[in-house]
């Protein structure tokens, strides 16, 4: 299993009249955990989509467990708990600064060509850093 | 079970650079297929709010079928298919203008207090709209 | 002058805990006005960038008369003043639903070759359009 | 004057299909320039909303000079330069990763006491902090 961590601090355009963070806000925020868990095992993100892999999300889900309020640094532990194939499945969960647990998140994404559109494997320049953490 | 139907216009905005839309803006054509929905039946979320009713999501789930893209003027059917307790559930299918079934979601919401955060019950002015939709 | 009227209503999510219309959600407003006064044209900014132009932002101004609420639906007035050259301007005019102006705006846009990235003239699918509201 | 630095990493979310950043994302970006110049003074946001005084924007300009992209790791250089009255006025510089300066922007923004909606004087916790970097 691969985890890691980081934080996003809560903007005020991110909370709605009801002030707390949108529901709609929290994807952007799993989008930061995947794109920093990969960014700290030397990948980005940027690098694999000019390689000409798209990733586009293929399935989302979101527990809300308690609001997050404006300008709280939020934690995100990002996970991957299975090897990825075809496709990648990422695991949060975010933490408000009182170290509670308030959210809950899981994102399905899939790998694409760029030119073409259709499915590609899971791609090498991605296994080489993930694949240490699964046992073969 | 209560069916409505409502249209969202895709903005520019909304795209990514993947040329699509991105999948954090679902969660906004989510709100505005509920909000219209209850429209529909005479009732105004802003109405509910104001009687000191907060309906904050506790779950939100998207599948992508279908990228959906730039000026697509987007059906989006809401639908209530049990009768809420404390809690109220909604699905969604989004289609593209081929009508192409591109999204499915389902958002569970509940009853808060605004004033003590506490819960509330199904409040009786949701109850009288949506009641007649289910049988007894 | 070309001027024409369209109507965005306010979503939850573009409010903020100050309980109004976040500052940074007009801009998507404004592309509102923009992309539905040239469909009441006849002319779609969708088909306008598949003949190979974009239309990058060059400048935005925005001054806020008043806040506008979640759930108003907005009355947007979009002019464009002067006849295009290398450049369009839009001008914005918001009304809320009692009809009080709350918000003005004005936004600068270029004409550029989607696959140089160079600047292009006033394009003719454009011209043919607008140029009928401007005296020779 | 004041002068301040932070940085803001481009997400995915922000970019739209001309693969450049939305030009409604630099709001949020000021925002962040805004927060964090405080922070560096000891003073959050949060806490002077929290002593009852609201801060809307009146007046919001940007001037687009190059395309910010995915991911780059944006420098915002946030500056008040001249003493706050009933107004406050921010202006911004953004550089780009090869310190490309790409925009620039200014907002003014009014102090509002929360409670009643009227005007409120130049708060003591702001003019304490901001005060020493104006010559009497």
């Amino acid at each position: 299993m691969y985890s890691s961590e980081t934080f996003v601090r809560v903007r005020y355009g991110e909370t709605d009249q009801m002030g707390f963070v949108y529901y709609g806000a929290y994807a952007m925020y799993y989008e930061v955990g995947r794109v920093e868990s990969l960014r700290q095992l030397g990948l980005t993100y940027k690098e694999l989509e000019a390689t000409g892999v798209l990733m586009p999300v293929l399935e989302n889900y979101s527990k809300y467990i308690a609001p997050a309020r404006y300008d709280e640094n939020l934690r995100i532990i990002t996970q991957v708990k299975e090897r990825p194939t075809a496709r990648i499945r990422f695991h949060y969960e975010i933490y408000n600064e009182t170290d509670k647990l308030i959210n809950i998140g899981e994102t399905q994404l899939v790998f694409l060509n760029k030119k073409t559109g259709g499915p590609l494997k899971y791609p090498e320049m991605l296994s080489e850093v993930l694949d240490p953490f699964f046992s073969p």
